[in-house]
């Protein structure tokens, strides 16, 4: 139960919004009015990320004998969340693969890549865009932490556009975090078809179609920003981090 | 089931292991070399005693009408952590209220505060050390997250030493976040009497005789750690961040 609301007035319940340009906006204020850190915003994300990959793929149900989970993080926030993301189901005992073909320059990012690599996490030095096949029998489900809010979906550059080629044709499972690695506004008929959506804080506007799996992540919102913006968010259960929509 | 074990050799169930001086040298070596960050590792030893508190006392089971928590929080880390830990608790609805006599300098410390503030977590300005009933009227427990293993329990200074005098008169029950504030190595027959304690990474050696509920929380450490250090750690399940010991 939100707290705030049990002091409102009676009330009638709103729909759940679904964030346009405000996504942007209630993460500036985290890190510039409550104080939030990026470090730790993004370790909450990604952990609350594996957690909900745990729910959708559990352990006992993959189809291949061992856990394997091919993570792809791009080279901003999204790409630091894959990264926590895969370390945390490393510890939840599933064996994923970094493929991380942009390092950033931020040391932010480069301290989560070095915290995966000290956990043994493997990394591929490229991805076989010609033999689809070989991912496919190699993992049980990919998982796309490419491209974030910021990305311009009508100008995706290599190697993230070679790779979403390639994505559209693979056959196992692929969850994206956040947003799929298309426009975070309107749907793209040329995007991939994530089977599972992570969205974190509150949905994007391009899930409001969505018809796969969806789960929202992040339970830390402070009350006050989830009433300036209008988030109606659901409640969350008990320790939960993430629940379905 | 931890991953490393499965390749072993068959092997005899190890003791967990009670560290003393060595704590110190993971977290250096967390930091140093694994590259965590000192924001991620509070963050998720904090959100894991929120959980662990949950566990010990659930919403349902309190006996006051508000679901009121005292967490006390010291000037170091432990104090950061008491912080993380109030704001998450505040997130699984509960009402936390934090007395934080002396604010660190610590710019990381003072982030963790400003975020409780800004989930309107009240504070006390000071604590009724005369009136001990107070502190059993308005409260449901309190968390003790004073000192850390850093402290030299032979020489707590004010106004730590007088909190602990009031917390040894107090009725409630006491949480400590990962030693109660006495010595780490010695439990000391002077020191409080939290019924539970919440272990962080590891049991240190002055919880050895600890009857309590004994919590281990803080799911993260690089398997590589855990072996050089010897922990020998017990399964955590699923996707818990922390177990019963």
């Amino acid at each position: 139960m939100n707290h705030s609301s049990a002091e409102a007035e009676p009330e009638t319940i709103e729909p759940l919004r679904y964030l346009k340009g405000d996504a942007a906006a209630i993460e500036t204020e985290l890190l510039r009015d409550y104080k939030f850190g990026q470090q730790q915003l993004i370790e909450l994300w990604g952990q609350a990320s594996a957690v909900a990959i745990t729910k959708a793929y559990p352990l006992s149900a993959l189809s291949k004998k061992q856990p394997t989970v091919l993570v792809i993080c791009g080279p901003d926030q999204n790409g630091s969340i894959g990264l926590v993301c895969a370390r945390h189901l490393r510890i939840f005992d599933y064996e994923p693969t970094i493929y991380h073909p942009k390092r950033s320059s931020h040391s932010l990012h480069q301290d989560f890549t070095i915290q995966c690599e000290k956990m043994d996490i493997p990394s591929l030095s490229y991805l076989p865009t010609e033999q689809v096949q070989l991912i496919n029998d190699a993992y049980n489900l990919v998982i796309d932490a490419m491209l974030g809010l910021e990305a311009d979906s009508s100008n995706i550059k290599e190697p993230y556009s070679g790779i979403l080629v390639t994505l559209k044709q693979i056959k196992i499972p692929i969850v994206s975090v956040d947003v799929p690695s298309w426009d975070a506004e309107e749907p793209s008929q040329d995007g991939i078809n994530p089977e599972v959506l992570i969205s974190l804080m509150a949905p994007k506007k391009c899930a409001l179609n969505f018809s796969g799996k969806h789960f929202l992540a992040g339970r830390f919102l402070p009350y006050d920003i989830q009433k300036k913006y209008e988030l109606n968010l659901p409640d969350y259960a008990g320790t939960d981090c993430l629940l379905e929509l």
